[in-house]
């Protein structure tokens, strides 16, 4: 019988419903796991919505100050599904208080908020992780073994695109995610940094980008009149890899007909693999033998796959909600202390991300190439 | 607060487990739903299976003897999991003992062990629905609103085949799939019946067939020796409608690269729509005003779509096993006479299709085309 | 330099022209062919349309009058691209007259009528091939080497259809296509003749058929009011092969959005082909190696494959006339008596098909399966 | 009947035949032309080459001094499709000396040595053309009528690549193209000079750029050894439009399993299109009306189409080769002074694709975003 965890949920929407979600399914269909989640609390700011998060969700409690989940001893993880601005703060604080934590993407609004919850998560020795859900799609893990294994050679390029049609309706109202006081970024961190983190996990590090940005919508509505819009709606961006790579990147809110369009395409010396999380139970693959050369459409729901067997039969595919339990898979390991194959972000890699962000606004504003720090 | 409902689920392998999946993913997902259900007990026919099934999927009790179910005050629905030949006399049980039966499909090994559910579901008055899941789908959802609205017009062609490769590997063992004292028959029950009903679903009345079948893999092995397969591994057909369109019909398990391809397309007077499980967020639908005509590619997760905002934003896929849950959802709104759209099978609807399963079959044998008889 | 040879052509629309065409890309891409044509005279049954077709296509001489081109000793090859009704007579005289003849497709009306032509072609001992010019696409030829070299193993299943949209319109006007007298019969002949013809390319022959057809528009618009439709616009089947294959087919002019939708899949044992025309330069070929499986999209326009190397570089495509030139090609050797593959459609592959056409309507008609009769 | 201009070819090589084979197919598909084109001469560096070139495409004459094509009357226009180190001189020479100029692209090695071309070009009023012959994609012009006619509203991005494997084989022999002294660049003038002229067509000036470039390649097989690369082999960027639009371009020959993957895809406010030159038939395009949005893929081949009526029937494909007919149709009209819609690249539209090309290489160079200069 694996082991029963408590869970604090700090936040309230739509994802931190995704995550409470995952911790149900992560119990009925991973029977041998060394622990499983059950959710204790819900935090978030507003009282009221807390409780109805609580309610729906199954939560027995709720708060309007995350610091009471710290005081609570069923806590042991809190996973920080909460605004930008408030993923610092209670993830260090919880990481003091001896709680693993599970920080939603991005990391922090800026590397130099970030660096100090990687040195917590250091400090700590407690299970820390950024969560890049996407790295655990299976076509994406599928698409990660064949570079490991050396299947396309030497990496010649990534280019990848995530747009979307967000935020395209000019009249929709004004939220945090428009103030870069409390965002950080506009698609910038929203968008791009999945991306971002997408290609540190499949190629390695960036070292230098160059970018431009726009704002197409320059107020939008509030209570009371219109507010400025003061983060990106839009990002384009060119990419150098430590292995010499060249990649794209553009990220934006502004496509129609693109819902959530996170496209990559990598190209080796010996191959080609291109992914879109529209179609998420799909890897395209270059087969280069023979005569009847392209690209294979491989539908990632086979036994000898990632996650392959775990949940139906081959061909009956999974859903974006999978990639938070398989997420959630790894951490409860990590959590555990267990052992496995571990492919989750850490702080650090939540670190790596924000310093690329970082380096792609800097680069529109300055209009010049930036280096990427190194680690 | 929804009123829960005592289930028992007959059955313990993967669709069982589907259908217990779905009882708890809809009392997260549907929290202003008349009724959810629990599962309280399973019957299988091996006790050591069935114990094992309850243990992980939760169920408090089990039972080697489905009559028990039947004994049991809490269970309330019987949701029928079993094999094909125990699909009859436990549904009709169940139902004469007060109880709501979900019946997978096919309903029944043929129209005649079909007949007498029917009536024993009209005169139960209880909700008896047979498991043709894909009528949930909301990609199918969509394509039969279009047809309702008389967006293609009158409807002239349906085009369908049920493809995968379970059958490709004549290594693999012999089960009662492969009888046909078991199982009624091969693909045409297992996979065709799928299509029959969707065609009733989207089209009308089928009211002629010709068919071919084929059995490729005449033994396969099984403890003590080879046992000879009974059933068919192939069937091809015509389909003649009741309201003039002429259709194809083909279900193989002998198609490599095809792992779960149930595809459609109807062709109507004023446009055409297409479908394809393998990727089964998304519907082709032609556009034939302007200069830009041709199928578009909609991603059935918005808003105004079938169960759009029910799950995750636009653009954010569901899997297979939705279709379990949105099928759950109507049945139990049947179970609490509550009032919304239906759409799911019902026990009539399971024999409709069971009797073009006799006719393809009848067709092949005879080498003539036979007429479907009437309800 | 090759010998150029005096080819008349039988007909005056649009397929006329691209026979035309083809002697002219002919002889400017294969400039080491023994022999290349030269058009010297059109016959049509109207002598001012014959003269602008002459004209156009740059012939010489023209005439109201087939019989004509027999007595002109400039002619060598006859190519007749007249309506179905005139392929029997004029292609028999012409190769009792010691001519070569290209008659398009379907090779007559009847298998009855298609016979003598066969005996015709035995007897003269001249080249004499049906258009079948889909044997000619580079993808198709890529599928029957993949099929010949046992890639695929044995074939179990081909599915087919050709949808166009070409009939929708009941407010088109009646022409010859659609009178069973001059036409033979509508889809079966036009459409599925084709079909069949590839079908017996990459398969085998076809033994046996089921099918249903319908007549959606009764009557067409012609001078002085309407006429009935004598032939069928959409026609299903289900096929036997020889070796053991089971198929559909079906062809319609009914299918908005389908505009030369000639698409086929073929199952075997260790491999799947799919094609569609509206997409000619492309084959999908299942990969079954490793965990990247699935169908690769092969762009069918390198060195190594049919025709490659001829026309452009690797990804610069060919389109549909094409394949004109290229069955001009090989019929060029043919009467040439030079070597190298052959491939192209007989006379007797022309009876071939129209046996299955006329099985075809039979099996509609009877309500029965059908045997073909062999060769 | 069309007047007959006489023709003379500057290069022997793949591109010369293109051109050569655009004369003949426009004069026979487009009876009422104003004029059409005879090949008379080709001129080529070596005389055995040039001769042979003339045999194989039908010119009477050949020569090694392309100063000779301007002595020769019968010579009214002169393609140029030599390496680009002879774009520039012999394209002046033959303006001054009264002859119309197709080049092809990139017009010149850098904007400076394309400058004096232009000037040439007003000076001469003769027909001046860049060779940027995928404006004349029915699809691309489809594209572009539909941003004209507002379809799509502002524009907000572009993105494009041009990907091909070209470049793969590092022992691949060194040739013109791989010499900056003779080709100017490498993927930039050869690939990305499409992309921008493109989107200068569909979109507008691009106004600033940045850019990485890689040379992975150092060294090519020779005569005599290794002889250095001193182009890159690959290309990435941003681009900045006047109108405020945002986009991204890559051109590399280092894809496997992309053999002429120019593809691009331009997000507006109210819709989308997106293309791809391996499916060059077929345009996508966003649909937003109903609840069934989302791209559909349009085969452009029908009579409101863009060259539509012109070949084939609907769904009966174009290949690469008819791009060059179609321009060679505008460079006569405007040879001959004729109206109709020009929308073909002038000599203006080279150079401006041409200053973007050296921004590029200038931004890369320089780490910095590039301002294009202003006609």
């Amino acid at each position: 019988m694996p082991r029963v965890v408590g869970v604090a949920v700090l936040g309230s929407g739509g994802i931190a419903r995704a995550h409470a979600t995952a911790l149900r399914r992560h119990a009925e269909a991973f029977p041998e796991a060394p622990a499983v989640g059950r959710l204790v609390a819900i935090a978030g700011r507003d009282a009221a919505r807390a409780e109805a998060a609580a309610r729906r969700l199954g939560a027995e409690r709720w708060t309007a100050d995350w610091r009471a989940l710290l005081d609570d001893s069923e806590v042991e993880v809190v996973i920080n599904a909460g605004s930008n601005d408030i993923h610092a703060e209670p993830s260090i604080a919880a990481l003091r208080a001896g709680r693993a934590v599970l920080c939603e993407k991005p990391l922090a609004r800026t590397a130099a908020e970030a660096a100090p919850m990687v040195r917590a998560a250091e400090e700590a020795r407690e299970a820390a992780m950024t969560g890049f859900n996407y790295r655990f799609v299976p076509a994406v893990l599928l698409a990660r073994r064949l570079v490991l294994d050396g299947a396309l050679g030497r990496v010649y390029h990534f280019r990848a695109r995530y747009s979307d049609d967000s935020l395209l309706d000019p009249d929709a109202p004004h939220g945090w995610r428009h103030e870069r006081g409390l965002a950080g970024s506009g698609v910038v961190g929203d968008l791009a940094s999945h991306v971002i983190d997408l290609a540190h996990f499949l190629v390695g590090p960036i070292t230098a980008v160059t970018a431009a940005v726009r704002t197409y919508t320059r107020t939008r509505p509030a209570p009371g009149g219109h507010r400025p819009v003061t983060v990106e709606d839009a990002v384009v961006a060119t990419l150098e890899f430590e292995g010499g790579a060249l990649g794209t990147l553009d990220a934006s809110g502004m496509c129609p007909g693109r819902k959530n369009f996170l496209s990559f395409e990598l190209n080796g010396e010996r191959g080609t693999v291109a992914f879109n999380l529209e179609r998420l139970n799909e890897l395209q693959v270059y087969h280069g033998d023979g005569r009847a050369r392209g690209l294979a459409d491989v539908l990632v729901t086979e036994r000898d796959h990632p996650f392959g067997g775990r949940w139906w039969p081959p061909g009956h595919i999974l859903g974006w909600e999978h990639t938070f339990v398989h997420q959630w898979e790894e951490f409860v390991r990590r959590t555990a202390g267990a052992g496995g194959e571990m492919v989750g972000a850490t702080f650090a890699d939540g670190l790596a991300s924000a310093r690329v962000c970082d380096a792609l606004l800097a680069a529109a504003e300055e209009g010049r190439r930036v280096a990427v720090p190194a680690p």
